[in-house]
């Protein structure tokens, strides 16, 4: 059976495009998931979408990731810097988790140099615009034991 | 057409007039959002207003207010100074907006002397009470371009 | 008329017994609920319990809490260290409030030493694993007068 | 009797409409307290104006508040950051005091995040260009029991 | 054989009841230890108390508990605070420890923040007053594997 | 000759008697100066008294000192806690330093924790109300080799 | 009946005239407690001494001059600076407290800028010598309504 | 002409899959360097790999760099956490730069998680092993217009 | 027209020669200015010179050179590390500053580490005695466009 | 006259062989001073040894060696991160100290990183295990001008 | 004969001319170096310049600069930042160090505002641009007892 | 076979007995060495001695340790408190690792109170002087289970 990704998009990813080009490029959230949806495909895996401004709503969703899926790729947007909640659901369900952002963070304000989801990620990727999704399930993939 | 101004109030703001009247003075929400509302048809503005508890709700509303309203007027309670996310959504939908607190936060605890959503706001009013709305009109209405 | 103790869980409590059984123990939650159960009603008191993965509808447990219950007992899982609204919706409904947490947080990540709830508490209780919620409601009911 | 507010002006605001017109526009002083100046005729309130570059002169002039006036308005400039003694001589007269600064400090260096004033301020208007003035003003009425 | 359990009390609880009552209560250390002892005997439990004002002596006491006691219940009082030789006497005797505070330190000094014993301890209760060690004392029976 | 010593007051000393009094006592500024003088006298010192709430003034009348006094006595009120220009004319004129407040300032805000002044002076004394510039008086005289 | 005033020593202040006598004088403690005796008799007061390296020993003093003394006087020594038990005994038997340092421990390490007795104190001495300590005794004197 | 990438590795590099292998793998630098050649060459990129355990070395490269090629990708292994100097040439020569780490760095010690090169970096890249590589010369590929 | 250049001398500076020679030299100001004026006389710049110990003087004397002169060098002596209003009376002029201080700072206390003149400076001169003066109407005379 | 060296240590150091065999080894204390003593008598010194859980304790043994021993080999055990007046006892007698510590405390919690000792010791010795008592006795004995 | 004074530079000045030229200006190292040279030979010192990017190739030269030369003058460039070596070589070969930054470092980033060097050097010129240098030797001269 | 150790001396080390003799002592790094070689020879061990005032030769032969060598003696100088690199070399080669200090560091600047090679090495020994190469060896044999 193909392994299953679930990817994960936090509060305001949904103005991708949108909000503030010249720091998130001008695609939109859609085009990002499709590239990553293709490489997906290439390599076998299947890939859930989902996209929520509400931190209760995430952490439903991983929650229920558990013995759905095989790994969990996530751009938690802002709630990387305060959500302890976000990392202990991440951590509790015990599924190999690769981090995502949009911008490169560690060039940005000093609340943004710090993520309570790095500690517990396998993997973090940042600043590699829309193309981080499909690096992501790249290298989710290898963790996976996949191509 | 008549300039629309979002007027936002986040969590525990429903207890106005309930919750520790030495700080917050003992006049209901309502009462402070209908003097408000006096002044900005005073001024010839259109003023909508929405509370919630709820992060996420607040943030599914400033992305709404993208193309309806021309300006935000928020007290975010306890979320300024948490919420990364808050912030980011205000940001993204790039609208002038204006903080409002209505105890003086900087005689309070150490906590409340850092919101996340000043260093983005155009203008912030804290401790004049339920007035505060009303100053926050003001000075939105001009910032707007308005009287 | 009974003393009523509402009992509240925040994110992620759902998952004791099965999150990291090493740090939680491998009882349910169901299961630690049962026994605070049997402990209030040997001690005559009401005890309510919900459970929630989102801050908001524990706000707006805590704010219906006015008027129905007499205390708060509260494990507030990883809210306790980020957020301040939690603790202003307890503040503000001006009940006494004990804060249990399963694990030793000071045995923990530093960024566990810190609860926003502790301040404005009565008593807190951590590291007595699910028998925390037993020892906590044995407490609120000394503290609303009980036995 | 009508009330009598003075409001006070620290070093550099002299400077206004003259001095980094991008950061504090470029209205004059004069401009700005005039509009005041209306405001306060409009609510009834007797309002005094002096600007200092002296910080001796400053506490001369709040101390001689003490039974001349009933409420003070001050743009401490950059004093708000560095000044205890300014402090202590507004906390020292017992008289209202409202904290006002023509930028957004929140926006700007570290430096101007905290102010000395702020904590003994009843309230206290950023960002709000010379407007905040008038706002003060208007606040300041209501603290004193005014329209 | 009965489980043994060492009840300690650190520097200055030989007050209690007469040291600022409205922070620790009214009630003596005799009165908090024979219920505590009530307890212990109800559980099956041999209780030994002793109280000390000297470190070195506390130190010696848990030295000797090595081989006569099963775990201890400590109440440190300030030593909590800045005691690292009472922390290793702790640990190097490899007994279970629960930790007691009469008062809610989180709601006190910033200093009371942090006790160098929390993390070597089990558990940690503070803030239940005298019928904390009645707690302890539910909580250790359970920890030894008693009832 | 009789050794001539400097008392200096600085800003809103002034207003002791009248300011906070529970804070500050209600005596005056000149009843506390004769208690001094009379001791002054007693020990058989010249004591000159100067108070400004202008630091340029103080430093001025320090720079006069050199030559024409044999110590300085100062209660430099707030300026003690922000002042390097204050510590370093006391350090250049190289005459003994005794420093007073009359509140207990490690009683009151963390930012009075702390005094330019202490590390260049030969003593400090605080908290002793206005019978400080007494004591300091008698200790002055000590260090100048008097009585 | 004369007013009864217990004058307390730390650690290491019976090697006073011994102990680094650039620091400290090279008078001996006994002198410095004759001084201060003297002053006492002067004031009408007894004065009682007593000197410990042991932190044990001085808290079981201070709690024995419950009843039997008006006021303390107290050099902690380095005890100032570490001891949160030696606060506590202190506060707990509520009785004005003087704290005398004869350096001044401003003028010395980092370590010795904080003391945890000087917020429960009722003024503090440092850096007068052994003539703190009759400064102290005429300061308590009038702290107790005497002379 | 085919886009030119320095690919450059700093000190201890070349003992991976020697050196501690539990955190760094087990798959030698040369194997890493040829999976990222392979990729290169897949994309069209020229890449060229240096590796040495001198700073002034890797500067030196970096230099030369300058009009040689066109994107730079660097693991400056622990270099990344104390070099001001390395950040400098590499910001110097105003090319990109992708910044590669072989393991989390946010999972390990607290000097890790921060990098004096991210903040001029492109893009981060850290956890994904010796894949890594190969996922930096992908996003390099499009940094500089490749495929 | 010559460059005018106005050179301002903070508090305590007219103790140069008196103060402290071990740190500040043995020349009088009057000598250090001389050599200044000699250097601008040789460069063909117009030099002014004044020196107060009152902050108020010299911000007027700093808004009074807009007009009147083409750059200012500044010795603000202590003032360097605590007046941010003399820092925005220099920004507020728009003119270019040089900062100079005759004794090395960085190897004094800690609290001179920190200069709110420097970050709004074009350049900084520290430890050059005397000879900085000169060394700064040199730097100057050459920002100005002269020789 | 041989020299004569006291070796002193601290607090929980009479559990060595006993307390945590993985940190301390299995060797008990005795065994760890037999072995000093036999190097103390090659090297023709004369070695006493003392251990106590007692801080005043060892102070009186610290003050007692003034006249009887040359030289201090101290293993203060956790006071070495605690005691202020350990320090002053042994700065107090101005003999030549060597701190020892059987563990290597710079790998250990970060509270073990500071020893108030180690700034008044001439030398320290960390993570030699017992044979650190015999290496410092090398060094004592060469620091007094012995072999 | 002639003074020698040897001139280094750090890692990156190579670069000046072309790195960055809106911070540092247009002209090469070698332009700097020319005027530089021009002014000792006016001031009748020989000078000597070396550049590197490797540190120990910096230490070698000022090792070998012991005996060779008279005082030094350099521009550590980023190793001033970070370098404690660098400092303990200029410290132990007890020449006369002057340090010279091109940029005012001050107006950068956080961490260049400290220096390692600055502690230890006789003067230090930041901002001045290539004429730095000029300053500098111009200093070193009259440092050194020349012209 | 005999053990082999490697004696590695870092940056500035060579200028022993000439760089500040009142911190380093008189002798030269030879003589420390030759009195090492002694204890080793009579240890019955191999020693091999490295000195560079290169991080990058240190790294070098550290790495060419592995296979050679039994365990590394190392005196960082100041690399000790700022190289990352030297201390991912040691810990990469996973052999016992000495540290060295001729002085005291902790009775040195604050910056030196720190080494990032002290929690990675078995022991460490500072303030010994020369002799410190030798105790070093004493218990490198010991660990390596040599006499």
């Amino acid at each position: 059976m193909a392994l299953r990704v679930l990817l994960l998009d936090g509060p305001n990813l949904n103005l991708l495009g949108v909000r503030e080009p010249h720091l998130y490029g001008s695609g939109s959230l859609d085009d990002a998931i499709a590239v990553a949806s293709l490489t997906a495909t290439e390599l076998g895996l299947d890939l859930e979408h989902r996209q929520s401004n509400h931190e209760g709503v995430l952490i439903d969703a991983i929650h229920a990731a558990r013995g759905t899926h095989d790994g969990i790729v996530i751009n938690p947007g802002g709630l990387a810097h305060t959500s302890v909640v976000l990392r202990d659901a991440l951590a509790g369900v015990e599924l190999p988790v690769g981090e995502v952002h949009v911008t490169n963070v560690h060039a940005r304000e000093a609340f943004r140099q710090h993520s309570y989801i790095s500690a517990i990620a396998a993997f973090v990727i940042v600043g590699a615009g829309a193309q981080g999704y499909e690096l992501a399930v790249r290298r989710m993939s290898r963790v996976l034991g996949g191509r």
